[in-house]
């Protein structure tokens, strides 16, 4: 493409004679990578015209660019990169200064380090990604999704779409989990009592910031979600880590002085484990007796291939106690970034107000797609498409882990898309993951779920959502022979 | 559509035999709005194996609900809602129970109220709507963006669009940024100096969240964009409004023991005043000598079809002391919600820290259809022909403006997409725009622009970015007449 004159800027403070900082100045573009090789540099008399000053200064400048080999004059046709121009290494422009602000001063919050580890982005080329979380390309409605973005993108939604509306949501997409979705978890909701969110880490982090500050104390399930845990140490609220066990969360552990209690009762993420419906009304009634919140996160409450779903612990508030976070992420693609709170009005009203102050309104676009996606009974189908993959490879990775004798700590009785595994007392499934990797084989440590410093060290979990199933039983052998050989 | 058996729960806590129960979840449903006429029930057989009751309880409860014209039975086909079933009279079904949560107490901090007027959502229904920062479906290349989003939804882009990135950005549309749109502000930035954030709004905010705290004093703009006063309120940081005068922000008004700036020396908000460049290296000066940062809100940039822009401050700033927010919103549409940051690295580590815990980041799709979008050519060619158009309304206005003896306040030197307007002393806009309403007249006040108790009644903002030009003159006499009538 051509340079544009446009962007040209004699610097201010530059040194020495016109011609010379208009040589620095394209030399300098070139340097930095602003201008590629071929690149088309406007006309000596454009450039003059531009920066005002003479032709000849530009002229003159070009013609030492030249002679340095920067540029080539291709005749009446004007001067363009040359193809011996020096490359930068990688894009690092020179910087225009030296950075002179103390930021560690300037700066009154961190919100960097944390517990969340990073999942490797190139986790598609590993050949053996037992990684949780991703979509599958194979699995996806890709065809209907665009079918859907097409109708979305119509003259006839150009309003939805593309407006500033301030603090509302697409009441199409409103009323379609108020109708749809919501009743499959037994819940009943107006849509003054629904919120459109940025996906489930959104609703989870608008929620913290309105029920909680330095003064209320919270409980969380132990191990759970990291980035939970991060958005808590955020806030700094007293956090208490509460043990899970084979049913979840157990509320008579639950200290006397919490106000808020976070837990995913449906799915318990990450040892899968399902709260029984007995625990469920214990866990109500101990929020009950303590006047306390529960955020229910209800991740993936859709692949429960494996029998019916209970119905949401939502369903089962009488009282307004119980605060649900619903997510698109998991059912179809988590870059889609679209989840939901649904809560008490007033609730809703305040995490309304804070989601405009923060980011407006999630994309027009995304939610009207989404909206035709899910009323064209699109979803509906991809749920089952998924969950029947899900299903057979969940067969699979059973058999495979029978047959290699690794050992599972959590099933995860309705299905999911992962399991939560053990490995001999004494072995480091951190070192283990990283021994693995060179072999193509990616698996989650367990420790980064846990809270505190004490951490089980030979947990780790097994995600089936991305990994072919014709892959899962070699895959499951590297493991179960990198165990082996004993990495302690 | 078909009611689905799964979303049909029996109530734990319902009253009454089970055949009762039934009666009464079915007839909820209808009473509530989540089963519409003429829908499908589920056959008696599919519902009593679902709820595990028998067979004769369902039928009999379905007959009792035909009785009542609940339904209606054709037959073979099955049960239907009766068309004479009643229809709640807007969307609310009944609640579960009463809400039994004090909010007032369990809510640690309220977002809501604030300054921010709202703009009537159906702003597209009136004549003359001199409002700001709507997208004009007339001007907008609605053909290219569909194909641009098809492209972005190929099979190819598949990862980019659908992966959880955690905290990255979109490397496309990233490397455009720093190559093509910040090169024409007179900035050379890295691409780990740059966030894509979900809007300007959202780029302001995480900017507020890291360098500001209660401690921390910030100085801004008098009158200036409503949203950005009710951010700061949230940080409880102490404001200082700086009334600005027709070159912007007035440097040596600014206090001692400030720490950030925040301005929009382009085109100030709302009254369109451009900071001369002597003076923004005085705010430089006056930024290095209180060792303070400068927030430049760089918004609207592109619209300068009356003269070429200046370059933005950030391009002035040898010491990393500018964080520089930049949107597409006002150049494509605002539903689009997406913008950026550029800042020191260390600064905008922390932006994306905080983001990735916020809402992780704006959705792949946006991000990708956005860069194909910028980097095919139609964004340059979508700004040409917006600036031609507002161009040609922008000298009817001002036509108008002669004709009907209406008082500029601020012009816009370098064109934008409003006037800042002043009625005569004595005339309390509110009142005006609440009277031009109904004439479909819309006009801005400009009372909530400004900080404080002692604001200004008799200014207000025109804006011609959603406006007809055929409709301007109109909707200007009919302003003048207003005025004239005297609304004070």
């Amino acid at each position: 493409m051509a340079i544009s004159v446009e962007t040209l800027f004699l610097a201010d403070d530059a040194q020495g004679t016109l011609q010379a900082r208009i040589q620095q100045m394209i030399a300098q573009g070139i340097l930095s990578g602003r201008f590629h090789r071929g690149e088309k540099l406007p006309s000596s008399r454009k450039l003059a015209a531009h920066l005002n000053v003479s032709r000849i200064t530009v002229t003159l400048a070009y013609t030492e660019l030249l002679a340095n080999d920067y540029l080539t004059s291709r005749g009446r046709s004007g001067y363009f990169v040359s193809d011996n121009a020096p490359v930068p290494p990688s894009y690092t422009p020179q910087p225009t200064g030296e950075d002179r602000v103390d930021w560690s001063r300037a700066m009154v919050r961190q919100f960097s380090g944390g517990d969340t580890p990073r999942k490797p982005a190139d986790w598609q080329r590993f050949r053996y990604p037992f990684i949780y979380g991703q979509a599958d390309p194979t699995l996806f409605d890709h065809a209907n999704w665009r079918l859907c973005a097409m109708r979305a993108l119509g003259a006839k939604d150009f309003g939805p779409m593309t407006s500033d509306v301030f603090d509302q949501d697409d009441p199409l997409l409103v009323e379609f989990i108020a109708r749809h979705t919501l009743p499959r978890r037994g819940i009943a909701a107006r849509p003054s009592e629904i919120l459109i969110t940025l996906g489930a880490q959104n609703a989870l982090w608008l929620t913290a910031q309105i029920v909680l500050n330095q003064k209320r104390s919270v409980a969380i399930e132990d191990p759970c979600y990291h980035s939970l845990r991060d958005l808590l140490a955020h806030v700094r609220c007293p956090i208490t880590p509460i043990r899970v066990d084979a049913d979840g969360l157990p509320p008579e552990a639950i200290p006397p002085q919490t106000d808020v209690i976070f837990c995913t009762p449906s799915h318990q993420s990450p040892t899968t484990a399902t709260m029984p419906r007995a625990r469920r009304q214990e866990l109500l009634d101990r929020a009950r007796a303590l006047n306390a919140l529960i955020v229910e996160d209800d991740y993936e409450f859709e692949l429960s291939f494996l029998g019916a779903p209970s119905p949401a612990l939502k369903s089962m508030d009488s009282e307004g106690r119980v605060i649900y976070v619903g997510s698109f992420s998991k059912s179809l693609f988590p870059g889609l970034r679209l989840g939901y709170l649904v809560g008490s009005e007033p609730f809703i009203r305040e995490a309304r107000a804070l989601r405009a102050s923060v980011l407006r309104h999630p994309p027009g676009q995304m939610q009207r797609t989404a909206a035709y996606f899910l009323s064209l009974g699109h979803y509906d189908a991809q749920i089952r498409r998924t969950s029947k993959a899900l299903h057979s490879r969940r067969r699979a990775l059973e058999e495979s882990i029978m047959r290699h004798g690794l050992t599972v700590a959590g099933w995860g009785a309705y299905g999911g898309s992962s399991l939560w595994m053990q490995a001999p007392a004494g072995t480091d499934t951190t070192r283990l993951a990283e021994q693995l990797r060179p072999q193509g084989v990616l698996i989650e440590p367990g420790a980064p779920f846990f809270a505190g410093t004490q951490r089980p060290q030979n947990l780790y979990r097994l995600g089936y959502s991305s990994i072919p199933e014709s892959r899962i039983d070699r895959g499951v052998a590297m493991i179960a022979d990198a165990i082996a050989a004993g990495w302690t």
